[in-house]
């Protein structure tokens, strides 16, 4: 299917919508893009996979990143997409395929004031090793240098700075095994939980202020596994806790936190990601706020925002889809939110 | 192999320990008894699959049934048998072939004071539904009638009356998802279960006294589980409780005990089985137990009297294995203990 670039935005959207992208399934919609963007002589095109990087190379004092991924969860019957009362409903409406009609309508830019790199990437909302822009920072960061990054996940059209961390931890409680008829032989490792659960019940998260932007922590048991036979007294039982931390902290500070809680407990990290401190006092993230107005917030999802502060590169979150109703059957987006989202970028871009 | 009745009860358990017989697979042994019992012409021999039933019909004023079963665990590098210091080594030795070898020399008996039905059934070890003895109370339950039952379980050669109860319940709490990184707009079933741990840590056992015997009761998490995703807030925990209860409590008063005591939560019996009373006010369990000497003790386990007991036959376990290290891989028996075995038992159907 040929992309009509010209057509309005929403339109856009909606076309983009019904082109199924599914994890793993992106080479349709990454050859219409591609296919949309090489006529256009400002941008130097290039792919790996189904990763699209469009440049423009004028020589402009500053360089912004805008950044999209190409795929959906799975489809839920929602498929293709209708407008009804000016809202567009469908998957990836909202996460995230307004956002990349946005940064395709920006393509058409042939004189920003400012250059300008699109990333387009796939396997986004699956495992990390396969995301498409980790597979960019690892192969081809040189493509992704910049001064600021916009990455268009839903935000309603807010900017949404930084984004926290994220680990998951493995608390084990350890007892010794006894036939469950004779109980009082063993020690029951599943009872030994419950000073876990005190501690997660009890806990009381931070809600610091970094960068002028306040982030909300938690932490909470996702997980818990524990059991031999149905007639044994359990010696192991698990309860693995997800810990969201403010990017005032470090994945290792906020492991040793983890720790300090459960002291005591053998405390295993199972897997970690740092978040991304929000950036806003850099000049060029403090205009891009200015020029889309309202009042910058904390990101509380760990979010690929993260992969360009690993870069040097301060990044925000700002789309028009609204998170809240994301990956759920019903997703959807105001076709308003999304004009906004592209006049209150194109401003930014052209003023 | 043919089996050699008339050889040294020890030597007899050794030549059955080395008739494989894991769950299951219990034709070769369940043929080699068929074969040695069908010549003594003081007994009536049935089978059905690999179930043998043996009686004398002596018309005497009681009739005694001893059980054991056919089947071992599974083979652990612990075959064929050895001999060290009086002590038979090997997969089965203590339960319950140890009691099998027993049961065959009094089968020799062609005059016992009582009648006499020998029970040997197969697949003891493994689910319920396969069990031989479980089959026959079905089938053939006129094959089982009689005054009292003695099952050879493995007890140390002591008398254990009766046995618990046991029935597992799963408790469940609920909670309502939401995204970890928002964790307070969920609400989180695993914090929730810290009631249900609260219950169980503080339970206090009862010990009652049932037909002059102590039980002591357990009431125990055997297993846990709940967790969605790594990054999901659950909203489903479920502890699975195993109640093992005395025998003065039928199944059904056990499981209200249990609901009542996790009141609020949502309670699912998940399976059971009604324990046994002791009988020992019986005459001929009462004589039975003084022909054994020492003091009976309570079953604490779950075992296959409870299906005598269902069948209106008091039931006991006496055997001459010891149950600390049935199911291990060093599993053995004493054979002073085998031998004691056969000599109580010969005097108690012979005086």
């Amino acid at each position: 299917m040929r992309l009509d670039l010209a057509q309005d935005v929403g339109a856009l959207t909606a076309q983009l919508v019904d082109i199924e992208s599914v994890s793993g399934h992106e080479k349709a919609i990454a050859d219409a893009i591609e296919e949309a963007l090489v006529p256009l002589n400002h941008l130097t095109v290039r792919r790996v996979g189904e990763n699209i990087v469009a440049r423009t190379e004028l020589g402009r004092a500053e360089r912004v990143v805008i950044a999209g991924h190409l795929d959906t969860v799975p489809v839920a019957g929602n498929l293709p997409s209708r407008v009804e009362d000016g809202v567009l409903y469908g998957c990836g409406t909202s996460d995230m395929k307004s956002g990349l009609a946005v940064q395709l309508k920006l393509c058409l830019l042939d004189r920003p004031n400012r250059d300008l790199t699109f990333v387009f990437y796939d396997c986004e909302e699956i495992e990390v090793e396969r995301n498409g822009l980790l597979r960019l920072t690892r192969e081809h960061p040189d493509w992704l240098t910049g001064d600021f990054a916009v990455v268009m996940e839903p935000t309603n059209g807010l900017v949404e700075g930084g984004c926290q961390g994220t680990l998951r931890a493995e608390i084990v409680a350890r007892g010794a095994r006894a036939h469950s008829a004779r109980s009082w032989e063993g020690v029951n490792a599943i009872h030994g939980i419950r000073p876990i659960l005190e501690v997660l019940s009890g806990y009381e998260a931070r809600r610091p202020v970094v960068d002028g932007l306040e982030y909300h922590e938690g932490l909470n048991a996702v997980a818990v596994r524990g059991g031999v036979a149905g007639n044994v007294i359990p010696d192991e039982c698990v309860v693995t806790v997800n810990y969201r931390f403010a990017p005032d902290l470090t994945l290792e500070q906020a492991f040793d936190h983890v720790r300090e809680l459960f002291d005591g407990f053998e405390v295993r990290l199972a897997d970690g990601a740092p978040g991304a401190r929000p950036g806003l006092t850099h000049p060029v993230a403090a205009a891009f706020a200015a020029a889309i107005g309202g009042t910058p917030r904390a990101k509380l999802g760990w979010t690929d925002v993260a992969r360009f502060s690993a870069l040097g590169v301060p990044a925000v979150n700002c789309g028009p889809g609204n998170p809240d109703i994301a990956h759920t059957q019903g997703e959807n987006v105001s076709l308003d939110k999304i004009a906004e989202s592209e006049r209150r970028l194109t401003a930014w871009l052209t003023s």
